[in-house]
């Protein structure tokens, strides 16, 4: 089968895996606190991995019994015979230290505490984890937990956890990995998506991750060559920036990792700080790093189910040009919605592939995209294939959806094996929206799935499968421009002579910092408001902005301290005295340097923000002013540093673009200017981002011929003392 | 079982339905065009009948035959002995119109055409379309296609039609009737969904709605008492009115209609026009309509299967207020995201209620809303369910989502029985978030289902589901409320005075017609060039605004004729001499009548549009100026006319609508003098629609004090002559 641009062949091998290769396929496996009580958590471990197939030996360790259900039980972990290379510890919380350190003292390298009562409960609970996590860090001893459910292998059948997910006769082994930090739900999950025919090789439930991490395991399972796509739960994660390094390996790979990530609303939020007590960066910043990195979204288990099935193919679209092939007009029209909803395209055929299909098809047939073949066509029909393969063949065509129709179980196995031979010939995706009950049994769709030709459940669904290809392609592709381009920076780093102190930085200072870095600002002079009272000519042309000029007033619109629109000296001067008479009251202690009078500058009022994020890093926000940040929240995000090329993507994927860019006529501003200050402000923020707590850049002005920064405010961290 | 408040129970019982009764019950049935083929159309009803169990007689029509698979076959429909009440029509086209004048002949009242080639095939098709509406309407039948694949009535086990569709054992009968504008569409679907345990009572492909339309049928569906759920795809629908009469009986009886409208993107609508040549109306009237009525939009099939389990309980809640009980964390974390995001609130118990339900709960639970009883309690445990009674009592919550995680099926069966009786102590939607893969023959699944408590597969379906009870319940309420108002409008039908002729009334004209209704326009005074010239004071104070006053320019911004910001009565006379000269560049014959000059109005910009739509009737948009409507499409509908309070309610619809009811301290227009520019603009557009096709009041200025239209225009449609 030619797989000459399937995307794993076109990418590096991956890493050599090896961390947590014992975690996963121990030797022998200690149970730390096994009894004989099956309503407990300890008395399940021994019966699981056992009648569940485990291949090696199983040590039960409890100082209260001598045997337990036939075997020898161990006093302490260090009396379990050697080589044991995983210890399930499901004592009492405060016993859980001492238990690590023994296995450190036992040799044993891996530990899964099922055990509960630690930091999700509160105070006292978290003093018991950073005890845990001393005895982890002196034992050398890798554990996953406390407060998991446990792991499964069940490639290799070594289940190691309590409950019922781990008594579900219907899990199977498959290509995904999954990675969540609630138990209940991924073993609930995966038995939802198992009865859509998913296997799972790995999952695993971190509990409140003491030591190894949702993104430890995340980047362990990219690398395995078992797992085809990663899967994961998540309610928050504490590096942002290690995320993104995942994202990146997971776009290099070309494989997946489907996030499903909750806690994003405030009720959500809260529920899932009081569940296992998440980090809680901002959602929007979660979705850059999606948006960025190798990952895809989902908000229920189908969308897992179609995700995995999709990706099986192993090979994405070159564009997002879509030819559809269905037999009832009503899926065509649906399809089209779904595909135009999700940023897809259905291009005309070329003449030459109408031309080539029509002798094939039956009367009535649209050959406008997409294309109705009608009910007088059997799916099972030769010219429903041969017309399949044409399509294929057309240029403008990046993948093709095929709606099957058909109802003889004969004639559709038929029409897979001829489907598999289309696929062996083309490197576009063949997606089939299968709209019937799906028979396991089927050879049809068993030939399907042994030939890696994706099939979906409902019309809808298999556009969603096409347009999330398209995505992943098209952040490859991005990624590969990006890193083509290099790191065309257009300044290298500034010094900024910041004070020690942390807080903020008056308007003037942060201006200067801005400056540093060749973003442009208003013209302006800073005034004594006795230099104002001896003007006899303004220092720019009319009209004029009058602002307060004082580090102790950083919000001066609501202190009354700005005045626009002054037309004359006269009006300059009484707005002078009067937004200093409206500071004084607003702040009496605020030291009022004087004014600044500025240049009243013109055009599109945008305003742009960075932040050095504790878990994601230096981030630059942008939008356009007032209400539409406010209000509407049409603001988008991108990790600093960044380049005027991705500057550029930002500010055309913000709704009001337009208004930007031109639209009814209205010319663009100057868009090149505008993604040079965004960039620089990038720059600004990951050199500084030590000092540099936040910026705020509000309003900018951009017209045609170039972008302004009005106002500025910096945010200063103390400097350390070091 | 206590349904005081169930929502069948309060309305008035459903219309006697008749009209259709032997369509889906006939006595006998004759086949037209029937053939010993089974491969062709004709070939096939016959079969399908009998094997399907149709109790009545069945008699081939064909004048080649004189017996057809061991029945009498007859040559035309008036041989066919009486009673027939159906006939099923599979000649080629050309014939079906000689064959419905036949059917009248006979006395036989119904007939459905399978037959192709008729408008979908373009001009020759339409032309024979035409022919046989003619000989419905002489003939009396009533006709179900032509181009269609057929109706079943599966409760009576009448399946008349043909296909793959018909030949599905897994289709079963239930409360649910679905009407489709996509026959092979329904058949699939249908299939799919009765695979989640769906039944349908009736299932009808409406081909080209010839005579019997979808809304007929709706309408139909929706009387009986077999049909608790109306399903319907659709492509488009030439009568909105009626759309929305039933959308308002949906609401009066109770029962939501299903609605899976597709054909609403470009290139949708584009094949949705090859498909069947629907009607194309705007998907925002669409949406405008069913966001009125008793309708629900779903976009798959899984929407289907839960928003008919949703309602099966047959209550709704009184507010947006959910609990959420579940012993898995993420699940917790999930469904309060979910219901978030779909305007579902979780609010906390009250005290008392926590203080109940803690002694019950196992140690580290959270009774914060969501509940999480943690994996240490089985759900199959009698405390699940005491607390589960408790909460439901709670005077904060109006709906409950349980989240079943239990394991062992003998636990669940006490559980469900013991839900039940809960169910049966409240009148509370109690919503059962199914997290294992469901087995039908689950004694469990059983009980909930025999009781009516509805359980949906995943919790983001569940709270799906309960936003859909929610947005039903609410649209009950407002529709309760607006009639108990009564119709409080403002104002009568009031004189116009409209020339005669169609096209654009020029602005003065315009506002006077506007303020025949009351609806407040800037202060303005109409001048010739010659008034202007001899002004030795301004008409208002300045700032003023000067526009060309000429009933052949509609658009005067792009005429250059617009000046705003006048200063003094020298700039006046300047910028009216200029606008006019640009005016006569812009279009050297129009008709210049001179300038209006106006006052200056202050505040926020909005705009305001009425259509007199030839699917939907009146209607009202509502938006922001510029960028808001025309780049982000921030807009929203009402069909007229309308009193000020549901005006109140299209205002906070807009996703802008904090700039107009005050934001971060800005203070709110005035809401209430918007409100009754738009109900009065709704009282225009209904009383005059039959002249006035389009009204533009673009903008209106609101701020603080009141609302001022600043600029109108209206297009005529011709007197008609009569």
């Amino acid at each position: 089968m030619s797989r000459a641009h399937a995307p794993q062949a076109r990418v590096a091998a991956a890493r050599a895996p090896a961390e947590f290769t014992r975690l996963f396929n121990p030797r022998a496996i200690a149970v730390v606190g096994a009894t004989g009580d099956p309503r407990r958590i300890g008395g399940q471990p021994v019966d699981i991995l056992v009648s569940n197939g485990f291949p090696g030996a199983v040590h039960p360790v409890n100082p209260r019994y001598e045997e337990l259900g036939g075997r020898r039980c161990y006093p302490d972990v260090t009396a379990v015979p050697a080589p044991c290379d995983l210890a399930l510890v499901a004592v009492a919380a405060p016993l859980v230290p001492r238990v690590i350190e023994q296995c450190g003292a036992a040799g044993i390298p891996f530990a899964i505490v099922f055990s509960a009562g630690f930091r999700e409960i509160g105070e006292e609970g978290a003093r018991l984890e950073a005890e845990l996590k001393a005895a982890i860090a002196k034992s050398g001893v890798r554990v996953i937990g406390p407060n998991c459910i446990g792991t499964m292998n069940l490639k290799d059948r070594v289940l190691c956890g309590f409950g019922p997910g781990f008594r579900n006769p219907g899990l199977k082994a498959g290509p995904v990995a999954m990675v969540s930090q609630s138990g209940g739900f991924a073993y609930s999950v995966a038995g939802l998506a198992a009865n859509e025919g998913l296997g799972f090789n790995y999952i695993v439930s971190v509990g409140n991750e003491a030591d190894v991490s949702t993104l430890d395991l995340m980047a362990e399972f990219l690398e395995r060559g078992e797992v085809e796509v990663v899967v994961s739960y998540i309610e928050g994660i504490a590096d942002g920036r290690k995320l993104r390094a995942i994202g990146a390996r997971a776009l290099e790979l070309g494989k997946p990792i489907v996030v499903w990530k909750v806690g994003n609303s405030p009720v959500g939020r809260k529920a899932a700080e009081s569940h296992t007590a998440s980090m809680t960066a901002d959602y929007a910043l979660y979705r850059a790093a999606f948006r960025e990195g190798g990952f895809v979204e989902i908000t229920d288990v189908h969308d897992m189910v179609d995700v995995v099935r999709a990706f099986g193919g192993k090979r994405l679209p070159k564009g997002p040009g879509v030819a559809v092939i269905t037999t009832s007009g009503g899926s065509g029209v649906l399809i089209a919605d779904c595909c135009d909803r999700q940023g897809l395209r259905l291009p005309p055929l070329e003449a030459v592939t109408v031309e080539a299909i029509a002798p094939l098809a039956p009367k009535y047939s649209s050959f406008a995209n997409p294309i109705d073949l009608t009910a007088q066509v059997g799916s099972e029909s030769e010219n429903f294939n041969r017309i399949t393969e044409l399509v294929a063949g057309d240029p403008n065509i990046d993948q093709v959806i095929i709606r099957y129709g058909a109802a003889q179980a004969a004639g559709s196995e038929h029409w897979a094996a001829g489907l598999v031979e289309i696929a062996r010939k083309t490197d576009k995706p063949l997606l089939v929206a299968w709209s019937r009950v799906p028979d396991p049994d089927a050879r049809s769709l068993q030939t399907l799935e042994k030939h890696r030709v994706p099939w979906l459940l409902t019309p809808a669904r298999t556009a969603t499968a096409a347009a999330v290809l398209y995505e992943f392609s098209r952040k490859r592709e991005t990624r590969a421009t990006r890193q083509a381009r290099g790191a065309s920076h257009a300044t290298g780093r500034q010094p900024l002579n910041l004070p020690a102190q942390g807080g903020a930085l008056g308007e003037r200072r942060s201006k200067q910092c801005l400056a540093a870095y060749g973003i442009a600002t208003v013209r302006e002079a800073a005034l004594t408001l006795e230099q104002v009272e001896r003007l006899s000519t303004a220092p720019f042309p009319f009209p004029l902005v009058v602002k307060i000029d004082s580090p102790d007033i950083a919000h001066k619109t609501e202190a009354g301290g700005v005045r626009v629109g002054i037309a004359s000296v006269a009006e300059l001067k009484q707005a002078a005295a009067e937004i200093a008479a409206a500071a004084r009251r607003h702040r009496p202690d605020a030291r009022i340097e004087g004014v600044l009078v500025a240049e009243m500058a013109r055009g599109v009022e945008v305003i742009a923000g960075a932040v050095n994020d504790r878990y994601f890093g230096p981030v630059v926000m942008f939008g356009l002013g007032g209400v539409f940040t406010e209000v509407l929240r049409d603001v988008t995000y991108r990790f600093a540093p960044f380049d005027v090329t991705s500057a550029r993507e930002m500010i055309a994927e913000i709704k009001a673009a337009p208004l930007l860019t031109g639209y009814r006529g209205r010319p663009a501003v100057a868009v090149d200017a505008l993604a040079e200050v965004l960039s620089r402000l990038s720059l600004l923020i990951a050199d500084h981002g030590e000092r540099v707590a936040e910026i705020d850049v509000n309003p900018i002005f951009v017209d045609e011929t170039g972008a302004l920064a009005a106002d500025a405010l910096l945010v200063l961290k103390p400097a350390a003392h070091d």
